[in-house]
């Protein structure tokens, strides 16, 4: 018999980060008073400093989803023809999205696991004058690829068509130059790298896209974002807010500007490539042939089912991981790296791995995978650079 | 640069037990209401339980150091002769609490990191039929080293001398059999095995010991056993209890209810015994002849200061581990078990500590030490019997 902490290890929800939790205890306050105003005015700066841009932000009481959402009603009208970069489940999200609401998506997919190249984009505008958007995943979550956005924003900014990405495990784990590389719409959630939990999402919008907000025709009520701009200003949400979020918000925020945006992406960079070396040392193979560092996708021995190793990891040590999904299911197990993420963590779920591994009978020596991931920090960590938190 | 969560691995306290943590949000309760009445009788019965014994047992708000201090208070009186058996920092403990209450203790000294025989004990009792109490830690947290209790217990019942057992570090992590050893007190602490913040100690006292109680002259107040025995009858204590500590005391007898004692037990020898392997392996020694499971103190390799590694794991890994005490400062470094602690804890201090050997030259093959580790869970850990926790 051993004691097994239960540990979130997906891709979202995320650990959490204590400060933040703690936060949450105070959340008895009103939302029609100074109190809350002062906190939902210093999240959404903070936020908008975080985010490294001039554009308006604006936090909403949703999931992810929910923003993407907002994305296709408030910029488009039915009818509108838009570009889909397709390259897994989250694409087909914004595929149903488009169409939900009227748009005509002409759809660019890729392989899942694989990505949507940015010439295909360029290709696709040179081609149809008349799309007014192109949407894309920073990070496609279900099979951990990470599309080129700074190439596709470069290209998208030449033209009428505003760019529209869906960056909810992209932002904390790879480089986003918003207003630079021309992200018209960045969408983000809370349970990502913001390392709190569930409930909360944003966008940054920017001035070519609000342009098309005057003109856009799809219905919307509650995803309304310039009645929601219209009350930011003032400090104050459209409908009523979740407080115990964005007070754990507030707190996380205040940790990432602590250390400043680029390192908290080098992290999660550092666990991928760690991660990475580990599991190609075991002998597995990657699912992805351009992995970010939000989520590694890994295939399991050839004849294993992903979901056995998903359920040893609950079973044995308490840990969630995710399994594919949809179709990948089975195929691909992932390990994630957004947030709240450390090396401890890393060296534990790689031992966990080689344990799980052996005993289906697959071949290992137990410390080799760790080993790999040792390296990885021996060579690139230094102790004055860490960031301690207590 | 790298995120490092901050990690308590230390022999107390200890990693707390979450639902015990989230408990203390309620704790505005009044401590003269029944509220209060029956989560204090229910902390009693459940921690008579959860000891095995039929004695009567009390709680008091102090640290473990205040309940050996009741001990010596309680049933005694100044000029008494008592033994006392000391293999380490706590052992001396005892002699300073001793003679500050008049008592005239005779020292069996074992050097650290050993323990005295039971065979002393004996022989001691024999040589001097004055004795009234003989003094004794089960585990010694300073050493690592572990006392023989049952032995000694045995030879005791037979005098008119009443046995005290610090039994901090020794709760949870080996078989203690209160009644049926002989063990008349009893001290432990909420930080410990318990796996709650510091701030409440406990005792269980045997009808030999209350015996001695009626005639016991040495002077006391706030740690009157008799006045908390009268009260907690009632339900009540008698001074203004921890009431937030009371109610994560309450979960985690809940939880260590569920799983049984001896459960608790395996967890920390089972981690013991790893860890034990582990650093083996990576070629340091043992400072101890006869370890515990409390707490593992290892030696550093020759010529490095035990301080580096300690200051190493706080500052590369945020992660406190504690140095030897007093005379051992520099010579061990103590990595602990007891309580709330697992393999996906232990699988990445030992990496931990690969990584940081490696960095003062010592040489390491990285992943062996992780390795034995693993060895020592796949041939002991069957899934269907650990314990999940939410």
């Amino acid at each position: 018999m051993h004691i097994k902490k239960q540990r979130l290890l997906t891709p979202g929800p995320t650990p959490l980060l204590p400060s933040a939790l703690h936060a949450m205890m105070g959340s008895d306050i009103h939302h029609r008073t100074d109190d809350f105003r002062n906190l939902y005015k210093r999240v959404l700066a903070d936020l908008k400093e975080i985010l490294g841009t001039s554009s308006d932000v604006l936090v909403l009481v949703s999931s992810g989803s929910g923003a993407m959402e907002a994305a296709a009603q408030n910029f488009f009208s039915p009818g509108d023809e838009v570009l889909v970069c397709s390259a897994g489940k989250f694409g087909e999200r914004w595929v149903e999205i488009t169409k939900a609401f009227g748009l005509h998506p002409t759809v660019l997919t890729a392989p899942y696991g694989e990505a949507v190249h940015p010439e295909s984009v360029e290709q696709a505008l040179r081609q149809n004058k008349n799309l007014r958007g192109v949407f894309v995943q920073a990070s496609e979550t279900s099979t951990g690829a990470q599309h080129d956005v700074k190439a596709m924003g470069k290209a998208i900014q030449r033209t009428e068509a505003i760019f529209v990405v869906d960056a909810i495990t992209g932002i904390g784990t790879m480089p986003l130059d918003v207003d630079g590389w021309g992200l018209d719409i960045v969408v983000g959630g809370s349970q990502k790298a913001f390392m709190i939990p569930p409930g909360l999402a944003f966008l940054s919008i920017s001035p070519k896209a609000w342009a098309m907000a005057d003109s856009a025709k799809s219905p919307r009520y509650y995803f309304d974002l310039k009645r929601e701009k219209k009350n930011a200003v003032n400090g104050e949400s459209a409908w009523t807010p979740n407080t115990a979020l964005l007070l754990a918000f507030a707190e996380a925020l205040k940790f990432i500007r602590s250390i400043g945006m680029p390192k908290l992406v080098e992290n999660a960079q550092l666990l991928a490539r760690a991660t990475r070396e580990a599991v190609t040392e075991l002998g597995l193979q990657l699912f992805s042939n351009s992995p970010g560092s939000s989520v590694t996708a890994v295939r399991p021995p050839s004849g294993m089912d992903s979901g056995v190793i998903v359920k040893e990891f609950r079973t044995r040590f308490n840990a969630i991981i995710t399994n594919g999904q949809g179709s990948m299911k089975g195929q691909i197990f992932r390990l994630a790296h957004l947030g709240y993420f450390d090396f401890h963590d890393l060296f534990a779920i790689i031992a966990e791995l080689e344990l799980i591994l052996a005993a289906q009978g697959y071949p290992v020596q137990f410390g080799t995978g760790v080993a790999a991931a040792q390296n990885v920090y021996a060579e690139a960590a230094l102790p004055k650079e860490a960031v301690a938190l207590t």
